[in-house]
C-alpha cells in the first residue's frame, strides 16, 4: 500500500547541469538547473526548464542557443553557487575562477574546466507554467581526454557527474555499475 | 583543450524510469525509459520521450495520461527487461511478476512493486524528430512506507534508484551524499 504525497517534483534521479548563456551585451553568464533531460535521439536534443526570473530566460530567448555543462563531483561548490546568485549583478566567473569559453557552434559559452559539455541551439520553447521549457538540438558534444575510457568517449566513472536529489535537495555521487542495458533482462519469462 | 564527439545524446545523469499506461482495450503495459526529466514545478510536471513505433506512445496518445515508476536497485532485471520487449505481443506483469495497479486519478496503471511512482495526466505533447516529447502534469506522487526517511518523504538512499549511462549503455547505482543544494555554493566569491 503506497502512500500518497500530493502533486510534488519528487522522482529520482535528477541532474545538475550549469547552462551556459551570452546576454545582449555579450556577457557570458552560468546557472544550475535541475530540470531538464534528453528528449529526442535523432536529431540528439535536451530539454532545460528555467523560470522566466531568470537572466537565463533572457539570454535563451535573445540568442536561441545554450550549453549544457556537466561538473564533476570535484566541482559541487561551484555549481550550487550559479544557483544561488543572479549573472544579473555578479559576475560568477570571478567569483569561482572558472573560464567561459566561445563556442564555435553556436552563440553561447561554455565552462573550460568542466568535463562534458552540449553546445546547443534552441528548435522550439514551451511555457508550462513556472518555468518555460527550452529543447536545444545538441550540435557537439565535447569532453576532456582525462574523461575518456578505453573506446575513447567520455565515460561515468571519469565524469563523476552529481544527481541531484529533489526530496532532500542535496548532491549525490554516481555509484557502482550495476549491470548493462539491454542485456541484464534477457532471458526473464 | 575539449574534444569533439559530433552531434550525440551523451550527457550525464540520465535516469532510468518505467513509463505505465493503458491500451485501447485496458491492457497495461510498461516500457523503459533514460530521455525524460522534470519539466516544471507550478504545475509539478514531468517530460518523457517515446519513439512513435512503441506500443506506450499509442496508448499515451488515446488515453492522455501515464505513469512514471521509479525501480529500485532490486528491479534491475526487471527494468532493463521493460525495455527489451513489446506490449504489442508480450505480457510483461506474468513474465516479471509484477503487478500493474489501476491509478484513482489517472488512466494509467502502476507497478506495485516499485517504491516511487508519478500519476501524469498529459497536458502537452510535441514531435521531435525520432522521438515524441510528451508533457505530464504530476497529479500525485506515491512512495512506499519502507522508503521514507526521517521527515516522511521517500529519500534517494532507500529508494535506491538507477542511473543511465549513455555512454556505456550502462545501469549505475546513487552512490554517497555530497552535500545540501542552495547551501555548499554559499560564501563562494
Amino acid at each position: 500500500m503506497k502512500k500518497s504525497f500530493g502533486p510534488k517534483t519528487l522522482v529520482y534521479p535528477t541532474p545538475v547541469w550549469i547552462v551556459g548563456t551570452y546576454d545582449k551585451d555579450g556577457k557570458p553568464n552560468v546557472m544550475t538547473i535541475a530540470w531538464g533531460g534528453i528528449c529526442c535521439s535523432v536529431p540528439p536534443c535536451v530539454a532545460i526548464s528555467l523560470r522566466k526570473a531568470t537572466y537565463s530566460y533572457g539570454n535563451i530567448t535573445e540568442r536561441k542557443a545554450f550549453t549544457v555543462n556537466v561538473p564533476s563531483e570535484a566541482h559541487a561548490r561551484e555549481a550550487d553557487y550559479f544557483g544561488l546568485v543572479s549573472g544579473r549583478d555578479t559576475d560568477k566567473f570571478s567569483a569561482t575562477g572558472l573560464t567561459p569559453i566561445r563556442s564555435d557552434l553556436v552563440d553561447a559559452p561554455y565552462l573550460n574546466e568542466f568535463p562534458l559539455i552540449l553546445e546547443c541551439r534552441v528548435i522550439h520553447s514551451y511555457e508550462i507554467g513556472s518555468h518555460t521549457q527550452f529543447i536545444g538540438e545538441i550540435v557537439d558534444v565535447k569532453a576532456e581526454e582525462s574523461v575518456l575510457g578505453e573506446k575513447g568517449l567520455p565515460v561515468i566513472e571519469k565524469v563523476k557527474p552529481l544527481v541531484f536529489s529533489a526530496g532532500r535537495r542535496a548532491y549525490y555521487k554516481v555509484g557502482d555499475y550495476i549491470g548493462d542495458a539491454f542485456s541484464i533482462g534477457k532471458g526473464m519469462q
